[in-house]
Order: structure tokens, then sequence, then C-alpha cells
């Protein structure tokens, strides 16, 4: 009887893990649909896009659901209780970059109306951050403490990236009152995908607390730990 | 012996209670003064609000490890796992509003650099959104499901403010170009105040969720559950 509820524990564990990865794979395509969309004013694109985002939605529901059930039935103590808890709070996260890239397929839809030469280049800023957000999820379902941490050290490159764009912009408009509506919009593009990187760094920081015990969150980020 | 642990138990929950009031009390102040900051061009003001982030982390680290400790050592079930599960949920979207505190109170900072006369009416916005926070806080250590419906219907109130405001300083910087550096940053504040309505009314959807034991999130509100 243990053996079978030790199975059906181990079980449940891998499920957990291949649906935080599953709704991670998903919130990556979205925010590549929706910086695709922008680039090519592709409002088809941003429309299914937009429409999608509800399988994000249940990706959450049914994590937290999961991890909920296996808090109840299994009573799992230290790694696994920690690896459970950061389930729950991954969702959120994953959850909001799926928010943000409905945020961005909105602004493409407002864009494809009049399409304008102004152009940043936010694809290049958006595979920075897709590729930070796969990372974060290889080192949750790794347990990969340096590879989170290279996450958080990527973050910084989006900073400036973000800063850069958000000052030529700026003067962009002040320049051209006629670049005021396309510039705004990318200019809100850009904080998008800034803040979706602060969420991936957020995720690498649990990562790191879940497999050392101890929290880097809200410290400077040390050189090794 | 289980006695003494039922009581200590009891004091656990009683002190995750008032963590999370605490943290949500500090939370609101943060809103305030980078309000405050904003309309008055007080750069001090800005200043020490973005310093006392470090208190609103702290709380953060400290309930994550209140909630962790007491999955681990009292093995809550039903109704209780539930309240400890969603406690860990929503310090992190109360840490997401004290970044956005953070981040109005750094527009604060540019715009005493060159006061500007035009000004929006974010305090009033503001002041809504603090209610919101004040009442998804009070429907969860309450477990007010009323209560925390209340909160989702004032989050539409607030996108139509948001979208008022951005369409208003859109049209003002288009007529201006001097109106683009006060009107981009107040049109950011306005998002972020936006930001937190929505982080405000996702602490609702949970609060709903751990009374009813259902999901409400991400489908549209009903009128009554």
């Amino acid at each position: 009887m243990a053996q079978h509820t030790d199975r059906r524990y181990e079980e449940d564990l891998v499920r957990l893990r291949q649906s935080i990865l599953e709704m991670g794979g998903l919130v990556e395509r979205q925010i590549h649909d929706a910086i695709t969309a922008l680039a090519r004013f592709d409002r088809n694109l941003a429309e299914s896009t937009i429409e999608r985002d509800h399988e994000v939605n249940r990706y959450d529901v049914d994590i937290d659901e999961q991890s909920l059930h296996m808090l109840a039935l299994h009573q799992p103590a230290a790694r696994d209780l920690r690896f459970i808890t950061t389930s729950l709070k991954i969702t959120t996260d994953l959850e909001r970059i799926g928010d943000m890239a409905v945020n961005i397929s909105e602004r493409a839809i407002e864009l494809a109306e009049r399409p304008s030469a102004l152009q940043v280049d936010l694809p290049r800023m958006a595979d920075t951050v897709r590729r930070m957000l796969r990372e974060c999820l290889d080192a949750f379902v790794r347990e990969d403490a340096n590879l989170a941490l290279a996450v958080c050290r990527e973050d910084d490159e989006i900073d400036v990236l973000h800063r850069e764009m958000f000052s030529y912009l700026l003067g962009r408009m002040t320049a051209d009152p006629q670049m005021v509506v396309p510039a705004t919009a990318q200019l809100f593009v850009s904080k998008y995908l800034e803040r979706i990187a602060d969420h991936a760094t957020n995720i690498a920081e649990m990562v790191i607390f879940m497999v050392k015990g101890k929290s880097i969150r809200h410290l400077s980020v040390p050189a090794k730990i």
C-alpha cells in the first residue's frame, strides 16, 4: 500500500514538472507570436494570440489544483514541499507573462491599423527574454541553481536595452508628433518585455531558494552562491 | 502535547494573517507616498519611498518562510491548506505592487527635474486602487467571498479611467512636443496603477477560490456566486 502511494506520488511529481514545462512552452510561443504580429502588422496573428490566452489560464488553474492535491494527499516534506510550493508561485508568474503577451498583441492590433516605418528591434529583445524564460524553467525542473543564477545576470542586459529604446523613442516623438502613436505603442511593448524578464528573474530566484534553501531574492545577486 | 501543538498552530495562523495585513498596509502606504511625490514634485519623498521597498521585500521572504514552516510542521488539510497556499501566492502579488510603487517613484523623480503644468488626476485613481487593495486583503483575512467579488467589479472602473487618461495624454503629446516627457511619465504611472488594480483583482479571485473551493479566475465575473 505504501509502495502504491509512493509510486502514485512519483507519478504526480513527474506530471507536475511536465505541466509547468508545457505551460512555459505555451507562454514562450505566445510571446513569439505577439512580437511577430507586431513586427509584421499582422492583425490575425495578434487576435489568435489573444484567443489562445485561455489555454495559458487553464494551465494556471490546473497546476494550482495539482499542487494543492499533492500537498493535501502526500503531505510532502523538505525538498518536495519546496518544489510544490514553488510550482504554486511559478504559475502566477507564467500567467502574468501570458497577460503581457496579450498586451503586446493589443498594441500589435493598434499598429496594424496604421503601419509605421518606425520600428525598434523588439524581436531581438524578445529572443533574449524567451531564452531567459526557457532557462529559468529548465533550472526549475533540473533543480539547477547555477543556470538560475545565469538568468538573474541576463536581466541586466534587458534593462539596458529597455533604457536605450526608451530614450530613442522619446527623442523620435519629441522631434515628430506623427511618431507619437507608433512610438508610444513600442515604448509599452519594450516595457512589457522588460516586465517578462523580471518575471523570469523572479522564477530564477525562487529556484535558487528551492535548491539552496535560502533566499537570494531581494539581495543584490552575488558572483557565486 | 496535541493541545500544545494545536495552540501553536492557531498562533501561527494568527501571525500569518497579521503579517499579510501588515505587508498590505505597508504596500498601500508606498502607493500613497509615490503618488504624492509625483503630484508634488517631491524628490525626497520619492527617494524615501524607493528606499522603503526593502521592508516590503522583507515581508515577502518572511511570509513565505512562515507558510512553508506551517505546511511542513502542521501538515494542514482542506481550508487551512488553502489559506496557507493562498498566502504564498498573495505575497508575490504584494511584492509586485511594491515594485510598481518604486516605478512610480522613479517617474516622480524624473518629473521633479522639470515640473510641468500637465497633470492628470492620478491621485484619484490611486485612491480607488488603494481601496481595492485594502478590500481584497480584508476579504482574505475574513474569508469574505462577497467583498472579494466587489473588488473584481471595481477593476472595470480602473480600466475605464486608464483608457481615458491614455487617450487624453496621447492627444496632448501629439499637439505639443513639449508635453512628450511629462505625458509619457504619467502614461506609465496610469499603467502602473492599472496593473496594481489587476494584482488586487487577482488576490480577490484567489480569495473566492479559497472560500468557495472553486476557481472563478479566468472566467468572466458572474453576477453572484
